[in-house]
């Protein structure tokens, strides 16, 4: 049960943006443009790794599994395969380039002092660009964000993991500004 | 000197979000709804405190010193003031609201988890109503993520603490949505 009052039954995230939508909007406009926004040279499935990743770090169940189902949708994984990814990114079949952003994002999840120049010279020498470096930070540092409005309010979460693969397609489709209302 | 090339000299958040005005228009957004909106009933003094004292406790300096200088704007505290209040706020001269807001917001920087349901219900025997724990909860969740933004990409900042205090007054009239312009 949440810590507070919610007067809806929403799971995690969507349960608190529905009691207050004046933080809502400001919200799904960042998830929006760091993880949808097509003006991006990271693809959408690569941005929700960053968030699964961290999520997964922060052990976030909601929000592991929302993007989780997210990321396999656009990339074509199954679940299996996302799990393999957050167990041990730098055994996946990933790019150096995501492999690079991935060991940035696990120091950003620790605190923002422990990305090392060397982790941004590794991920530039394996192709990222200053601005995927930029997202890449920024995504981790939002996820600790989000992971911890949901965790820290204590909101619930469905436990069967099928439910948020079968809502991916339809959460891709309709993207973040519009969650509180499905 | 920051990881990446910002092609700006302007310290903190302020640099990263004149190199992406895409995401600095939803977190300047964000900022102003958490901590400056005047349909909330935790001052701006009070909201900026919280997110001053995860500042603290993320030890990023930037963020620390602008929201510090602000809280003392808001609240005619002096640097001293503040700095006794990051220290030891149980001691401070806040009220019991106050006092069982922070603890909480200590335990949403540790990570959403360590929120406890006592103390939810000290704050809310101390006065707290739900929407001021929610909000203090997403105002030390939101901190989480910009201390490690602005220290996750190793942004620059002013040493000198009295340059924040004497910026305040002019942040505290203009709001964050304009931050990048000035």
């Amino acid at each position: 049960m949440a810590h507070i009052e919610l007067n809806n039954d929403l799971p995690g995230i969507r349960g608190l943006m529905a009691y207050r939508p004046e933080t809502e909007k400001a919200l799904n406009a960042l998830a929006d443009v760091l993880l949808r926004d097509d003006n991006n040279t990271l693809t959408r499935g690569e941005r929700e790794l960053i968030g699964t990743y961290v999520s997964y770090l922060n052990d976030c169940f909601f929000c592991q599994n929302v993007h989780g189902a997210l990321a396999g949708h656009y990339l074509s994984c199954d679940i299996d395969q996302i799990d393999a990814i957050k167990n041990d990114f730098y055994t996946a079949d990933l790019s150096p380039k995501m492999k690079g952003l991935l060991a940035i994002a696990a120091s950003v999840q620790k605190g923002g002092k422990n990305v090392t120049t060397g982790q941004i010279e590794a991920a530039r020498n394996a192709g990222a660009t200053d601005t995927e470096i930029h997202d890449a930070v920024l995504i981790a540092a939002a996820f600790c964000m989000f992971n911890r409005y949901v965790d820290g309010l204590n909101t619930w979460a469905p436990q069967d993991r099928q439910f948020y693969v079968n809502r991916a397609p339809q959460r891709a489709q309709e993207g973040y500004q519009s969650s509180v209302y499905k």
